[in-house]
């Protein structure tokens, strides 16, 4: 199967760490199609960001669903998966939602660590939207700047490291998702040195979208994921206009 | 005080009923200066549509919320509306979420009302997000398709009277907010039709954004709603790719 | 517009306090129109002085209410809100959840800060019958005696900017409520040291009552806020006993 | 042991159904006292009156607290038992929240049966308030007026035993409550036809102030219980503003 | 009347510290009826041992349900607690769901504090599955080795206490549980030294237990607590195959 | 990979179904291994038959885990998962939370759809367990009796597939879970005839396994998954009682 493996990101080296994190988790006959966003920023950290990034993504998947059995939103905070569950007819999962989800798998509470505290207030709207509060110990964050975003998790793995513990001890986490597409592939590494199992999210969803391929769901035919009925629209990229007039 | 009124749809006719029904609420010295979306859709009814419809509206803002002291999204469902806070320096308003709060100054738990079956599971997503869920009694929309997006609520009226009336007597709403922009200045003329208050969400929209301009709170500079960093930024409208970039 | 602004608090320059905060923020055309009780307790402080102080809260509506547009209970924890929006015909704000709701419009989470120890689990209660504990990111009090109710947000002006910044830092708050009637007027004047923005609850009642005598809802006819059918009463003060029983 | 059950109605047919309902299931040593209120109304059924009432029972405390071992809260939604429990040092057992909590051991989810349409949404708030929204499977209430409202609950009985079936089939209640003072005594005697456990508000109120006088609990000297600070008053009765004052 | 004071732990010691703990709160005519598993663990600990204990539960009630009025199950976690209620037709009490309904008739939220750190996520979950997290402050533990279980409380006694002094000052606790089988009467003998009220939980069982039995309800016919269908089965004991049978 | 699929039934004919929907969806790698229960119940419907199928998948695992990779508890409702996930340091998958964490994947809100009355309160017990109460819609159940577990596929289809399209209609299920080990390979035949995705709980627990395994989370080291300490046990079944006593 091809999964569309779609960094919202800007940053090619971003894209690069992702794949090689997903690629030993991946089945033997699943095929990896990554694409690294041309519009949009460095490395999304914002609201905002993400608002443009989602949408953003609906042009790329008007251009390339076609070509793939499922797509990833290779971004933590899953910027537009909902918008293209409902408009495209591929399962698309989101890196945050396949992460939580996975977590629930091996643990009763998970904890979520990453690396910059700008993006806590933004990832505890993510559980929420998820509905997953309940599940959530809490979410750590590391203070201060960083070098390289494609580079971050060796320059704080230690502290990362730390973090987690804190998290298992003083939050109670029972699983801890290292978070956030820089952080792609830390998890295998450092595993036997957190005392819980730790969740890498694009693995989880890479592993998520082959199970949902395999499950091969129906498109909704009702309800809010449904296909809207095509419309006319103003000043859209014409691949993706095309796409909601129903033209394709 | 001048309120920028941001109809995210394309549809002028919207923006001047939009318009009609806010201009008796406001205060003596509040001008509205209503602006419809030059892209995006004609009435806004999905996930994708309000993704793609929240990202223009950042570019809108980016042009113009210098020209204004608070904005309003007026669109049910508030599509941009946390990204535009976070972003600009100006209050913006959602016409949902003022609805909503609005609604729980009058009653314990308020019913949604409004015109298509489509809305509802996006509409419960919308009050979720508010952390309302609780305070709501139901939402309840009407069946069947309507000839006119301008005229929905006359062609309407009796049936969404009617359906306002299940809301009080099997759901226990308290209070009913006639939702979306095209139902705009309805509840004043049906009022008296309804055993309880009614929410006009523009209208409601209007009086929370003066109460803030008024209140004058000063622009988060921590937190989730703090300006980002100046980011560099790929592709996007010039003023928008500007604002980012910390240039003005 | 004539707003009445009842402190149920028996402290008159309490209610000099108040009168100095809200005016600023009313509009043009809004007359305060102050009443201190004159029943009760100095200041309000627990459970059960909340649930004498809303019984003479009754008393007053029922003397006044028809002098006015709209009533202010402008005490913190709303004693005998809901009470005298379901019997009165006028709209009745509370002081909390006028504050708590236009927090939500400036922020995702806010956090309650105070001078008293004490308050804490009276003001959580406040917060859940308000349905709004999911949006709240924690409440902090100070610990220590005051000596002088009146004068106790000069006293303690440094340790309650200090506090709201642990709020801000250690709870994730976005926007912070300086709760307390003898707490009015403070955030104007600490807006700058703290790094989000600062709700100030009998401002925000204010302008609540603005908007809703704007909008001018119907008063419920059905469900919990309908007025209650007429009854018979012994031993209540003369004018609510009357108004109770219908015949005004 | 001396159990005050205080009637919050000033109905005194309503006093000797609890006494009657309440004796079978008192302990050998347990003497009721019961107290009919002198201030208020014939029955309680809104929240104004419940204000009125709750803090008219402070009062009736103020003069007998000191000659029982503990005190019954005898109308459905406990008007007054936070302050109480706050303010005095006996034991205060509310009707409403002893029969939720006693219904809590008998099965999941507990159905709310009554006879008057107007309580449900202020019963709603009362299980809200004591965080079991979570275990209530609804509130059921009969509609139309009745005669007499110490004779309702044979007037109704059918209807309320229908309605209880009702709670069963249709809302998965797998214990019913049949709430209201005035439905004292009922449940014993229409056990037989319902398919799940009944709960009489007053009998499951006495063996929960049973149970809480035999273990002898220490009053609360911290935290939102302890007894309030000793204060001045203005135009209180005389035990109550006695007591308040800590001169007693 | 007759109550099966069941204790799941094969350690006699721990039942009679149970049954000295129970004995001075029961009431005159009340008998206990102590019974120690014969299979199981010296005290359980975890999720895997709960079931183990909660499915021989089953067996001792198939074979002495007949000789009680009611059965309590004498382990903090209640294990087989709810099957038990289904199955038999003896009211059947759990020490930790008494426990937390009888604090909920002392205060807002309760904390629990016990001695063992293991015990804490397995004791939120019983927190979780009595739908009373929001009236759950936290749970405190202690960290390190005791010495011998039926000793832990005096051993452990200085720790304890100052750890219900925590609950209360940093969590809020308005009531603390002492819980745990092995801590067994401790709560009135340390009750001077804590600021809110302790509850002890199996004196807490002895009076829910009871309570039940005076108010004699119905045992379910319908909805998850009625007893299941008659049905065979393959290698149980024989009384529980019996039972389930529908042979007895 | 090997994958020990365990139907707690102990009927052959339901083992049967299940390896036959599960087989499909496996990945070319994956070997299933079924176990049909020796002890217990030709079908589990109830909580006690629950509880002790819970046990006796401790007693299949001591003897059987070290065969296998991962394993799947293939009933609904999952009995003994948490323990065996607790005591084991293979990953085991609950067929239910396998199911409801899939359909997190396919849309908002899944509604759960199951042919036998007696399930429901039970169902909505493992939802709330699983923390998932939000994004459930509603539990539809069949009514009257069936003729043979194996066959009640095919004997209820129809019916199923309209009660299925009442959660879509009426509760706003947005997936729907055809729920109960007898319904194994239903999801697939009438996924056409239903608006949205269906998901086959056995099929989604094989490609949960799948996935968990390919993630090789380490097993917890602390916190409630973590493998307890050694303990000496009385009357276990040889296998477990050596795995618990730390012998294996």
């Amino acid at each position: 199967m091809r999964i569309l493996l779609i960094n919202p990101n800007t940053t090619a080296a971003v894209t690069d760490l992702l794949v090689a994190a997903a690629r030993p988790v991946a089945a033997a006959g699943t095929e990896l199609v990554p694409h690294t966003a041309r519009i949009g920023f460095p490395y999304i950290s914002s609201r905002a960001e993400a608002q443009l990034a989602g949408a953003h993504l609906l042009e790329i998947l008007a251009e390339r669903s076609g070509e793939a059995d499922a797509a990833i939103v290779a971004a933590f905070r899953d910027p537009g998966l909902q918008p293209a569950r409902e408009l495209f007819d591929l399962p698309v999962i989101g890196m945050s939602e396949a992460a939580m989800l996975t977590a629930c798998l091996l643990g009763g509470r998970f904890g979520i660590v990453t690396f910059s505290t700008s993006l806590a207030p933004w990832y505890r709207d993510c559980v929420a939207l998820n509905g997953l509060l309940g599940r959530c110990s809490g979410i750590r964050t590391l203070e201060g700047p960083f070098r390289d975003i494609a580079a971050v998790q060796e320059e704080k793995e230690e502290l990362l490291v730390a973090l987690a513990a804190r998290a298992v001890e003083e939050d109670g986490a029972e699983v801890v998702i290292l978070a956030g597409a820089p952080l792609a592939g830390l998890a295998p590494r450092v595993a036997d040195r957190v005392a819980v199992p730790l969740v890498d999210p694009i693995a989880a969803a890479v592993k998520q979208a082959e199970a949902v391929v395999s499950l091969a769901p129906r498109k909704a035919r009702a309800g809010g994921f449904a296909r809207p009925a095509p419309k006319p629209s103003t000043g859209l990229a014409p691949a993706l206009a095309a796409w909601i007039a129903g033209e394709r």
